[in-house]
């Protein structure tokens, strides 16, 4: 967490949701500390660290305390990874948490959210407290400690 | 190894080869060990046991005594499986060793290379020994102790 | 964290330090937290899992925030697990958080402050509030993300 | 396995054994391939690498055709590694190999056998063929695909 007055995260543009059975917004999740995790289903490190870590925090924390939302945010190799490929690919890992796709840019390249949240690559996640302000973003890996630690203060601050 | 008689492999039926300028042919490759490692780029196990598994074979192992060879057996999802998806795969996870589509059966479901080594699923691994028999045929997991004796076998084994 | 209200720890009974110019006190570490790790040298658990975490927690926090500190809980094999022999393996290991010998009880058993703390064998963890609270209490593994999730916690209540 | 003429391994000088009912010669191992696994039980390597592959090897192989040693070289620490202290520290591992207490040297520093094999440091590991001679001589880590290739060749060497 950086010393930034926290800024409310800009809402998530997503075409296609898989794992609920409704479209997620943020301010439905106010109250909540949230884990957004952004991915490519082609990137290894999303593979090996990010996605098993947000699997990790999904199983351990209670709904109703921390959401944890996949992104996908597409970025390279369209053509493989699109919604069919990632249904696919969700179905294979059986990943259990609500997974957005990122809206496509009109000219391709960063996707939408991506974008607007200044990602810089992938993976990448960040940590939304109860009032939905972003106060932690990381490109890379994190390990679980440090990640740990950021979700316990997060979830000590009153709702 | 089984108490088997070895029978020769049955040549490989390919429709588009990566990491390689030429197709490779078994008879090409005689005189050498050779595995054959058949995986999806879907198949979790594959991605995180057997291709890398496959890597390190080939890393170890002096290329005129033992050549690895990938098979994409695709038999699900084939929306999402092929070729152009496969080079994004083989392009982020940088393998480094020649890699072959098996050819589609015409029906669709399990492709023509597939059927005739009549291997189960994926990751599957096949070992021939310098002659071109079949030698190991393992469905799923194979310890790299267990794998590595095998190819030890193998390798003393005359030309 | 349990629903008891937590009691203050009592003080550490040990016998020779580690690691450490000064006998460590758990007043002197009010403001705080604390972590106690309790294991046995020869312990294969501790070994492998508790003490390279409590050393992951050691480097990741900063010391004025978050104090590490080992106690040799020796209760069974004594004559293997001396003070000279756990000299031997802090300096083969390179353990760097003070460590100290819990104090032999007169009967030969379970030592001093392992029996004080009511703790039921090793790898054990206590982890002690900015007020010297006894806050969680675990006989076994725990996994990264809880452990990080439960300091955090701590950290964000007022010293 | 290097280009020098194999030399018969001189005979393990061993003060005390564990896990056998009978002393172990080599001459009575002959028609085995024989892993000599040379460890200190306060070797980080050797507990988290040396070891547990010495296991596998024993759980792997029949025990007819391979034969897993292990030699407790004690050149360090003397006090904190005596039989006593490598009784528990195999209790509480399970160890299930035999092991053996290399006959310290008169003087102290580099014990009998570890001297007579010219072994640099523990972990070392020493594969002898079928008929004793050294076939493998390695100090540190050796990945388990390298280390069963080379047992998989001397396996296929007649006896």
């Amino acid at each position: 967490m950086d010393g930034d007055a926290p800024v409310i995260a800009p809402e998530l543009q997503v075409s296609r949701w898989f794992n609920t059975t409704e479209p997620i917004t943020l301010p439905s999740l106010r109250g909540r500390v949230v884990l957004l995790h952004a991915f490519q289903m082609l990137c290894p490190a999303c593979v090996s660290h990010g996605l098993p870590q947000a699997q990790r925090v999904h199983r351990l924390f209670p709904r109703e305390q921390v959401a944890v939302v996949g992104l996908h945010t597409v970025f390279e190799h369209h053509a493989a990874m699109g919604p069919d490929a990632l249904a696919a690919f969700i179905h294979e890992y059986r990943w259990p948490f609500p997974i957005g796709v990122d809206l496509p840019a009109p000219q391709g390249g960063v996707p939408t959210t991506m974008g607007q949240l200044a990602l810089r690559g992938t993976p990448s996640l960040v940590l939304l407290d109860r009032e939905g302000a972003v106060r932690m973003h990381h490109f890379g890996a994190v390990d679980d400690l440090a990640l740990g630690a950021v979700i316990g203060q997060l979830l000590a601050e009153p709702a």
